[in-house]
């Protein structure tokens, strides 16, 4: 079933450990549609402008991702400038220009309207909820946010939650959101403000589901994917949204939403995000294959199965 | 199998979110000796103070283990105090007073020689290869040391490696003593200073275990044991040499070590650190049953178990 990603086209500048690259395509949108595409239909609502390139967009259609839904708008496309020199697991910023994201409107295509799957990635909370709103009656709404606007636009956010049937954030923005040290305890307040699961991601540990109870017909007991300890990070960037269209992907390709899918979807999240960060931006996700996906998910499984 | 343990017993004084203790019965060959206790036979060597009482034996002597190897010196017992009051991942000292540790010789007595397991606590290395010296052949030497002797004994450490079977340090350990911040290339710098396999301990994220080339008759593949998000850590202290204790107690129990006994093995040591944490000191670890172990263990395992 396909799904519908709302998120953010960006040139991106980088600095790692093991090399710089600037002005390569990026965003949450991107990463999250390329990593979705290898296991569902995926369209995309974004806005660019006039320096996005047939080139850049090519990208994406290589994948059969439908970018009708990408804006063109009069400016320059939202560029990021950042490093992970002293620590991989911690974007520093070094400069963000907004430019034509600033006035960021999202609008869905008609043809976009009868979408299963909807994917809100990290944008401001009230511009979620719009898009939410344009929405039919989707079957599952996945969301992201950051720590900039749990503390700037908490109001805005709550009202998001209210509509987001599984939130994927990290361990930090967790317990920020709740105000409470304890992330089993974090877990079930944010699961209080309206989602039916939180995925919370743990970087290069992997990733822990948790359940309000009743959600999905299924028990509370939160799961836990790991993810391979990989020799070589390149390039951390987009790795959370590589993550999620890894989940939100693998879960749109099944026939219905279970533990065991949800389970495998936590999984598959973790396999697509440590693709992400073996190259520079969207490199590795550009040239995969499924057969690469199936092997590393039995690596994975392997790593934590006991006989 | 019995094991033998060597290490420090001390008097802790703790404060974390949940509260403050003076005094309480700690040390890293206490938490081990107790977590052990579950599953093997353990004996003790360490060296104590006047002020350690027959309480204070009690407590390890009520869970079957030997302390006929605890010496008794004039002076107090060493003495730690540390909070952690911003960061339940890490411990800040307060102060550390090592009294009688100062002069600590270990000496194994006649009746232990035979121990088959040992576990080196974490003391200055040059003592931990003189007690792999007196102990006759034993099938397997565990091992832990910290930052404070890769900085300052770095050349003693790589003596005292060379003998260690399995040694078992975190993260941020790995990294500084293979001077590289990649972690599955730090892991195998370290099995070549001469572990067969490396535990590397990951906090609340669990544990990763790397094993050498042909160690064990076993392949190189990692293994990763997650353990379970608990609601309120309520003091951190000793979940490491009680992780230590679980993962080496469970395999001093069976019959051969393999493949599949390191994975078990890896699962209970995150069992029993997290059991340490529930409560302050080694309240929890007095007084657990094996009943309790075995469901807490089932429960890890269905927390990452693909069908």
């Amino acid at each position: 079933m396909s799904i519908l990603a709302v998120g953010s086209i960006a040139f991106d500048t980088i600095s790692t450990p093991s090399g710089r690259v600037e002005n390569i395509l990026g965003g949450s949108c991107t990463y999250f549609a390329l990593s979705a595409s290898y296991f569902t239909d995926v369209r995309v609502v974004a806005v660019v402008g006039d320096d996005f390139t047939a080139e850049n967009e090519s990208v994406l259609k290589k994948c059969g991702i439908d970018t009708r839904g990408i804006e063109r708008a009069k400016g320059k496309t939202f560029r990021w400038g950042g490093h992970y020199l002293d620590n991989l697991n911690e974007a520093k910023t070094d400069f963000t220009e907004l430019n034509v994201f600033q006035e960021f409107n999202p609008r869905v295509p008609a043809e976009f309207k009868d979408s299963k799957f909807l994917f809100l990635g990290n944008i401001q909370p009230s511009l979620q909820t719009a898009v939410c709103r344009e929405m039919g009656s989707s079957k599952l709404i996945g969301g992201d946010t950051m720590n900039y606007w749990i503390q700037s636009a908490r109001a805005e956010l709550l009202e998001t939650l209210k509509l987001v049937n599984v939130l994927l954030i990290n361990d930090g923005e967790v317990k920020m959101l709740a105000e409470e040290k304890s992330l089993p305890r974090a877990a079930l307040k944010v699961l209080a403000m309206g989602p039916k699961a939180l995925v919370v991601k743990h970087g290069e540990y992997g990733a822990t589901i948790f359940f309000r109870e009743g959600a999905f017909g299924i028990g509370r007991h939160p799961f836990r994917a790991p993810t391979l300890p990989i020799d070589e990070v390149k390039d951390p960037t987009g790795a959370g949204d590589s993550f999620a269209g890894g989940f939100m992907g693998y879960i749109a390709s099944q026939e219905e939403i279970n533990r065991e899918v949800l389970k495998r979807a936590l999984f598959y999240g973790g396999v697509m995000g440590s693709f992400a960060v073996e190259r520079f931006g969207t490199e590795r996700l550009q040239s995969l294959t499924r057969e690469e996906i199936e092997a590393r998910f039995q690596i994975f499984r392997e790593l934590t199965h006991l006989e």
